[in-house]
């Protein structure tokens, strides 16, 4: 993977000063960087780290002086965060999967594998599947029947993809990742005791005993193009129209969508969050880590959740959100800032009450307060 | 999978009218219904999409007239939603897993398959095994030593079940779930600073340093009949009794059920739920999404917790739950309007207390309210 | 797996009486135990289950008669807690690896495998791997490039370890974890909506359509000594350095680290939490279940947080943290109280408002109310 720092400045649309024929194998923090590192100093609280490692290359932030720090040669990026980007891009080796179709590939003979394709060992390919040119299959990996994959995709270990699921190109599905699982769908002969909850808020007439009757998922999942879904992500499919995921969305680890659900276009979702069957989400709606997002509901274009939050009602379009139940942000940051007054409060309305019972005006009596708790689970 | 509509009315017992040997080879939604499909048009809202689609034969809300709304057969049903689950299993085409044991299958000789199994390639059955009549195990699933599973299961790629696991008919299990996993649980030599936390709800005496050994898991997992357990769920295996889940009992992706665990009959935990080590759940309970139950504690029957609440103390049979920490459904929703409203509630105190003051009464002085955000993390 | 009560005995540190030479070959709850069960029976509570069950030898609790209790050998220990963690290593089997390599195990002819190690079928070893001696690996495991792992070590089905990843000795990792995937890392050419947010707390100037690139995970993972991982646990590497997990460490079910998270030493982290992102965990941290720590923030030495804690800012050592957002448990619990007290705090206000405007004094007046849930989402 060793490249020049004058090759890498090239790719990144960098400035380049200095030695452009550095070989660089790596990049590295600059106290923790060898000899043919590319040190990332974009900010000049890591000078002193440079002087620390062995960099002879780094890049800097505007208006350093690599001569004087030490180093042989130096790239300039306008907005660092995005110049990782190319710089991470330009030295990934990517994973090492053998070229052509290992002979413990079990692959139906009517699927079709792309021009350039590598497939590994004890991979499961079902009828009629369609995968395009210079798929990357890593071992372990199932396709179901009739799934359809376009080009340059890059599945990893472990993946389950189910059957009649269709998918765009550039494709990236991390280690375990789950896609067209069956949706988690059960009825009941009468009414069950969750139907009449949602209805009532909490109040049911009787209860009865209940077993569950299972709805089948035949519908399917559709994923545009450049999806990235997360290691052990899951998602299922549609009870008889298709999940899906818009073009750009990005899932991490661990996130799960329900049957149904309608993701939009270049959306974030992170980390062990979740949306509830038939949820419908926008475009470019970003979700925090741990985030939910109730069954049935919508959540406009350009939602920001922030962590752990409960969205359990629509949201409208650009709305900042936080908290259980999900509020917009401001409101709940106010909010909490009250709950850590309310002790206070109580201190003072407390008092205020006894100041005015004192004073004689009628009607306040100051009772015994420890009945209250009992509503407790 | 074609059918005609007389078959999938007889199926459902449900009543058909117009030309019942129309052939049926799926379902849809009526505006996206083609010429084989079989609309579901439950409800009078569904009428506009009728003409948009192709659909020839339709499940219809009762009442409709299918020769004005341009179809050649249709079937009406008492409870769509029920309906539902006899309509997608009939026309479910199921998994594509070839009968018999597939070569590269590692199959310990001392296992018992029952009649009629099917298993796929990279499977292991280890030692002992006893597999019941016409499973279908997918590729890439592993059953360990003595365990026992019934008749009818269908297990999909990528599922572990441990050692010495029981598992009763009809069983359900979807991609890359583990089932008998080791349950969480370490112990200090000395009292840990969390054992001590519990009984001072806090406060520790000192810090000592600590580090774990490891108490092993020599229970086992027991599975009622008609249990479906979710991709990527995990289940671990009983200290030295048996983690345990009644019949009927439905659990969806990403939940975690930690050692000991006792789930009753008939429960649906929805997805990314996990009930802690050694907790008690009973019979037809309904944990909504990313609700958590705490170690130790009991969920009496018919308990039902909306998404996200964390049950963090025993819950009286019939209980409907909300929040963190779970309180009682309507009192919880009263709560969070009262939230809402302590913005307004802060100011009217401080005029009160202003009020009062300015009117000469004892005891009310007006101080500096910064100090009380210490308390934040 | 049969031993003799004198040898557990022995092995526990513990007192024996009786018949040390009873044949012991599992554990159980005293009312459950066979005749070759050793019923655990601590505490004097048990007593009654001792004379349900058939167990001819109990661990008891100090000063209990094991000749009156029915059985013929007892054996006494200091701690009962602890003890388990002798008892159940003593019985339990463990997996049933066989030794040697599986000839359908696909190992790179680079690796170094050493002495006394059992691979299982279907596994993938690429180019450089070493793992030290007597390592188990079982059935469907895949371990990337150049990754070094050290002896001892038990890694179960379906677990996928990235290229570069270092692990020390003793490591146990439980089926279908996932340990090096990518980090969750995209960019904007333009700063993002999210990023504006967090400088903000909620507002943002204008909303632009954004369409995210990937950073590569050019990093690893490292990994200490007798470091435990649970299952569908998923851990990512790091942007250009490590994630880092110190030695003694144990990582439950369905835990997920992001990129570059570095957690310490003799840590417990419970099932469904989940660290974001180059946040930094002390040693000897325990996190309950469904915990997260948010990206980039410090949790200190020796703090515990309780079950469902959000922790979204630093925390400082030995900080007792409960609650979203995470504060201090002593105060979480109190204002929880003072919440459930809030419509009654709510009435009194009102009345106090109500008896001082109609004593004349001046500023209060009654209006309406119902504007203020105007903030949900």
């Amino acid at each position: 993977m060793s490249q020049t720092l004058a090759e890498i400045a090239a790719a990144l649309g960098a400035r380049l000063e200095g030695d452009g024929a550095l070989r660089i194998a790596g990049a590295s923090e600059p106290a923790m960087a060898g000899p043919e590192d590319l040190a990332l100093a974009m900010d000049p609280k890591y000078a002193s780290g440079l002087s620390k490692g062995r960099a002879r290359a780094a890049v800097l932030w505007e208006g350093a002086d690599w001569g004087a720090l030490g180093l042989e040669g130096a790239i300039f990026v306008p907005r660092p965060r995005y110049a990782m980007a190319g710089i991470t891009r330009a030295l990934d080796p990517g994973p090492e999967i053998a070229p052509g179709i290992h002979p413990l590939a079990v692959i139906d003979p009517t699927a079709e594998i792309g021009e350039g394709a590598a497939i590994g060992p004890f991979v499961t390919v079902g009828r009629g599947v369609r995968i395009g040119a210079r798929a990357r299959i890593a071992p372990r990996v199932s396709i179901e029947a009739e799934t359809v994959i376009g080009a340059d995709a890059l599945i990893l270990p472990g993946v389950w993809i189910g059957p009649r699921v269709t998918i765009g190109d550039r494709f990236i599905c991390h280690p375990n990742a789950v896609i067209g699982s069956d949706g988690f769908s059960f009825v009941t002969p009468e009414k069950s005791g969750a139907e009449e909850i949602r209805e009532t808020l909490g109040h049911r007439a009787e209860i009865r005993a209940q077993s569950w009757t299972r709805i089948h998922s035949i519908g399917t999942v559709e994923i545009g193009d450049d999806v990235e879904i997360g290691a052990t992500a899951t998602i299922d499919r549609g009870t008889i129209r298709a999940t899906s995921i818009g073009s750009g969305t990005k899932l991490d680890n661990q996130v799960h969508l329900g049957h149904n659900v309608v993701v939009g276009r270049d959306c974030l979702i992170c980390g062990q969050s979740g949306i509830a069957g038939s949820a419908r989400v926008g475009d470019r709606v970003v979700l925090g880590g741990q985030v939910g997002v109730s069954d049935n509901i919508f959540v406009g274009d350009d939602v920001i959740a922030g962590a752990g939050t409960k969205i359990m009602s629509n949201a409208p379009k650009g709305r900042v959100l936080l908290g259980y139940p999900a509020i917009k942000m401001d409101t709940q940051i106010a909010n909490w800032k009250h709950i850590r007054r309310l002790g206070r409060m109580s201190e003072q309305l407390a008092e205020l009450r006894k100041t005015v019972a004192e004073s004689g005006q009628s009607g306040i009596a100051i009772e015994d307060e420890r009945g209250s708790d009992d509503d407790a689970s």
